[in-house]
């Protein structure tokens, strides 16, 4: 019988598979489960993207340009040079969602066995992609006394090696929430020409920026146009996490070159997504504003909650839609199946992410779990009361 | 300056990239370009697949199952199991697109520098999935006078190695239309047993297949369980290339665990396509005929079109939609060229594949084009006409 290669063996599964049994087992017992475990928003698609899914009349779906339909791309530029990011359509690739962007990057700037350096906790899923590419993701710690500031520069000097390829930084932060300033970036602009690295940044949640503060692009760093890879995504801008679209940005030619290339091989991205992305482009900037206010408020509601309990550390993000928060128990990974399997509140429980998923060695992130705002307030309110009483009655409870 | 990565540079550019530019030249001349370069059929996508994704009126576009939509997934299992290949719902992860199922599908089975075996001549993209996964393609070469049959056995076991993992066919073939028959297939299952490999099969060509020819799935083999990965897609079957939907089909849990554990690193497979796709398993089985019907018009219509041009040589193909036709030409890659840039008869001029873009070492396919029967008999008519005056105008001509 012949084996799995070590690669496909070396995909992680997803850090909450191991809970979902669990959870579906919950709900067969009759229990309400709120889902803080998933970036997935509950904030309505907007109507002109619905409106142009259901528009569609052609006779034959066929395949789009490789690199995307001609006309998305040119608004997608305008969109960024609206936002005071001047792009062309040229450099821009449509991808199969942020997820193929963050892949390709890898791949176009990695051979096996070279190196990422990626501040920890990060995007679980860095991971699988790392391990598909044959690349070895190099963590920097940053740490939850600093609201998970970008970690000292001399902290990412130290694990510069000679197979060091890239930086790559999530910003704003998924899992930590954290917004890079724009100082922040200046330093990491430092290093990246000093050992003449590509800086990839995951700018997925762009869009989600709170308390006035606003985001800073890579792609506004001056001199920086080889080096920099941004990875875009409208899964959370326009709440669209189906429609699989994403894109990959650079104004280096030869990184749009190679993107352009594998996306030849992969022949497009999905035609339907990319029609509701184009009309999407046009979508009222209330609609945005809305959003804002939305999550802010949860946001709000939930980082107040977590700090009312007792023994639970909490910083206020300023951008995306998560939180890490620090639990007063033995281990975050058993309080969750705890949850599930034996706790309710009212009829109710809760999920959460524990954060060993998002740490390069599982340990790091024993205490600490991370936490999406995706819920409605009320539901939110529930959760966090389901959270509080569920932590009071844990046997492995540390305080 | 950073550098793209080796991995990045290999992926190769898609064979007809640099006839692009002349093909939109001519055109621009007003020159109209009948394209059987390219595997785009023109066959309408059926009524009922066009309305599932008008019918779409959720409000948010979410995130599905990262093997896909459950109810999809269980209605091709027993679509499957219809044809006669039983199957369950959990030996299938929905992909995007055969193209996503064919990367996975590597990457399960091979670590970095190891082999697969492949039936030259094949499909181009091949070697860009390779060059991502950092495998090595091996070709074993079959031949225009034997209308691309297999090679025979013996010339895949000289080429196995301790690095080789699988052998990968593509049946119907693209780009040779080849059609493997049940006896071949026992043949590939011997040496996969002997030397315990895998058994890869893209199979998404398995509904175009002619003169009463049965496609034999490489899940009907006995005892083999373990070692077939087929590939699917719907982008042909339904003619929904855009809608980016395929399948990675195998009864080998550890397969399915490590193509789910790359599924759950990517999120999901498109919302609407699937939606589309899972609506398609309904169109009946009229539609099938029609098609078949149309492809064996197109088919019989070109072939015997060629086979009437003075040197030229076309084996007639039993399935999928394309051919390989030898040409009395000096090197087909600048006939293909000069066709576009020089060359117009009625207004007209066709744009072909070069083979040579399909073998391994480019210089075999050096008097070869791939053309695709994707046209409709009057155009394909036009096509003829056109490809038998350039032939005869073209100064490097060889007979
Ligand atoms: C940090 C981050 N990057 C990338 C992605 C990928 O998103 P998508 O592939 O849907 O664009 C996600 C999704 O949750 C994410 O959280
Ligand atoms: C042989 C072969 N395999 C796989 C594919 C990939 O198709 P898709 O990704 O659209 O399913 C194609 C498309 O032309 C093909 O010809």
């Amino acid at each position: 019988m012949p084996k799995i290669s070590r690669t496909g063996l070396s995909v992680p599964a997803s850090p909450i598979r191991k809970l979902v049994p669990y959870a579906e087992e919950a709900k067969r017992r009759g229990v309400h489960v709120y889902h803080l475990n998933i970036g997935q928003p509950d904030i309505p698609t907007p109507d002109g993207a619905l409106a142009a899914i259901r528009a569609i009349d052609v006779r034959t779906i066929a395949y789009t340009h490789s690199a995307g339909i001609a006309s998305y791309r040119e608004g997608l530029a305008q969109f960024y040079t609206r936002r005071g990011l001047p792009l062309a359509a040229g450099q821009i690739i449509v991808t199969t969602g942020g997820s193929e962007a963050i892949l390709m990057g890898m791949l176009a700037t990695c051979d096996k066995g070279d190196q990422i350096i990626v501040p920890e906790p990060y995007y679980a899923n860095y991971n699988g992609f790392a391990a598909e590419a044959g690349v070895e993701i190099v963590p920097v710690r940053s740490f939850i006394d600093d609201d998970f500031a970008l970690p000292p520069i001399a902290e990412f000097e130290k694990l510069v090696t000679d197979r060091t390829r890239a930086i790559l930084i999530c910003n704003p932060n998924n899992p930590t929430g954290y917004l890079y300033s724009p100082e922040e970036l200046r330093q990491l602009r430092e290093i990246v020409l000093k050992h003449d690295l590509f800086l990839m940044a995951d700018e997925v949640y762009s869009d989600f920026c709170y308390d006035g503060a606003t985001h800073c692009s890579v792609l506004s760093l001056d001199g920086m146009d080889e080096h920099v890879i941004m990875m875009d995504s409208i899964s959370k801008r326009f709440s669209m996490c189906g429609a699989r679209i994403g894109a990959l940005v650079s104004r280096n030619p030869a990184v749009i070159d190679a993107a352009l290339r594998m996306g030849q091989a992969r022949l497009c991205a999905p035609y339907a997504g990319q029609v509701a992305a184009e009309a999407a482009l046009h979508t009222p900037e209330d609609y945005f504003a809305t959003v804002h206010d939305e999550y802010k408020a949860r946001r709000d509601f939930m980082v107040h909650a977590l700090r009312g309990m007792e023994g639970v550390k909490c910083p206020l993000p300023r951008g995306a839609f998560y939180t890490i928060a620090e639990l007063p128990v033995d281990d975050a990974d058993r309080f969750a199946q705890w949850m599930l399997e034996h706790f309710e509140y009212k009829g109710s429980t809760v999920m959460v992410a524990p954060a060993s998923g998002f740490y390069a060695a599982p340990e790091t992130g024993r205490h600490q779990v991370r936490l999406a705002y995706v819920l409605n307030i009320d539901d939110l309110k529930g959760a966090m009361e389901a959270l509080e009483a569920g932590l009071k009655t844990y046997p492995g409870r540390t305080c």
